[in-house]
């Protein structure tokens, strides 16, 4: 009996389970799948195209068909606001601003971002929260060369975040995750003990070359960032 | 005197600094632009389409010329095998394998995999260098019900990670980081003393909805993961 094209599918897709083609591995062509399954070459064609488009098997013209290696693991994540991650999760969002402060860049920050000599930041600290419990410790820098209008925001009011996405386009970022422990701040903060493995995600932004501002964001004790792909 | 297209692109992106006109705000005319800037339109049409071509623009025929909002921002990260992130690096790498065992899979680990009670998964614990020193501890737990291959392969010589993408391709991939404090062996493997923070990706992979193999891959004190966008 001649086999369909869904069995087809479903006995390649063993073969490749079972190790038989491994990652990179030539198939068959469709006339000799064709006889081994005793089905016409449109059946079989029918099944390689599907697995290819489902992302099992490469088809080239000249070169046949071959079970797909694992590409680059590339991860994807989404970073919205978050205000609307809170929100998201069907929690009540909470932001408190603890300290702004305008003060001259440390050298450190200078050299991450490429800021001036003594150039004047905007240094804000703040908690964000979900249905009551720390979510989030946000601190921000914001070069006021590049946006000295963030003097005049009233950040008591609204995140820094927030504003600044209605305030300016970035062009640049710059993203890193990290751990870091917990200082005594921090602790106070999240409400955890100093000393605990906190997770960290910390970015630099530009503005058409010019630098607008670097945040740590700080999540409490066990926080996962997670993406399917 | 007339403006250059430049000279255009080049104000328009200072009056987007400073906030004249803010993320999706909508621009005067072309015609309007042209008046003003005393030229042409088309002059004023090439500075905004290539505004457009660099992202700081959106351009709808029917609605004109508006800011671009930031999107929702999107990392990428690409996550190669940890050998060629070593070997770009431009470090040397070596591998060993700590422990191999073949176990009956603990509760957690069936829950989070989707396995048959008292599923078979080879546990492995593996230790990445760079020059020498610890790059990444590898605890990772394989399906034995979808890979019974796996009890013949030689992780001594060849890390799970490299064996597993030359065996079978993936499909479907939960990848998360978050932050842990270094246990006794950890801190043992890593060269810290224990209760570091450490940064830790976890990845599960499916085939075609089987469960392949869960992962954690701790790294010492300090390290980042970076990503530009």
């Amino acid at each position: 009996m001649s086999a369909s094209f869904r069995e087809i599918k479903a006995d390649v897709r063993a073969r490749i389970a079972r190790g038989d083609w491994a990652p990179g591995a030539l198939l068959p062509t469709e006339a000799d799948l064709a006889r081994a399954y005793a089905c016409a070459r449109a059946t079989v064609n029918r099944a390689l195209r599907e697995l290819a488009e489902e992302g099992l098997l490469e088809r080239k013209r000249k070169s046949g068909t071959r079970v797909r290696r694992a590409p680059v693991r590339q991860a994807r994540f989404d970073i919205p606001l978050v205000r609307r991650e809170i929100e998201d999760q069907g929690a009540a969002y909470r932001y408190a601003l603890v300290r702004r402060a305008e003060i001259a860049a440390p050298d450190w920050l200078r050299a991450r971002m490429g800021l001036a000599a003594a150039a004047p930041v905007l240094h804000l600290v703040a908690m964000h929260y979900a249905n009551g419990a720390p979510y989030q410790h946000e601190e921000r820098w914001i070069s006021l060369d590049t946006l000295p209008q963030a003097r005049r925001a009233d950040f008591t009011r609204v995140g820094p975040n927030e504003w600044l996405v209605a305030t300016i386009p970035f062009t640049d970022a710059e993203l890193s995750f990290t751990a870091t422990a917990a200082t005594e701040a921090l602790a106070a903060h999240l409400g955890c003990p100093p000393g605990d493995a906190l997770f960290r995600m910390e970015r630099s932004t530009w503005f058409e070359g010019q630098p607008v501002t670097y945040v740590r964001m700080t999540f409490p004790p066990g926080h996962r960032m997670t993406t399917r792909y």
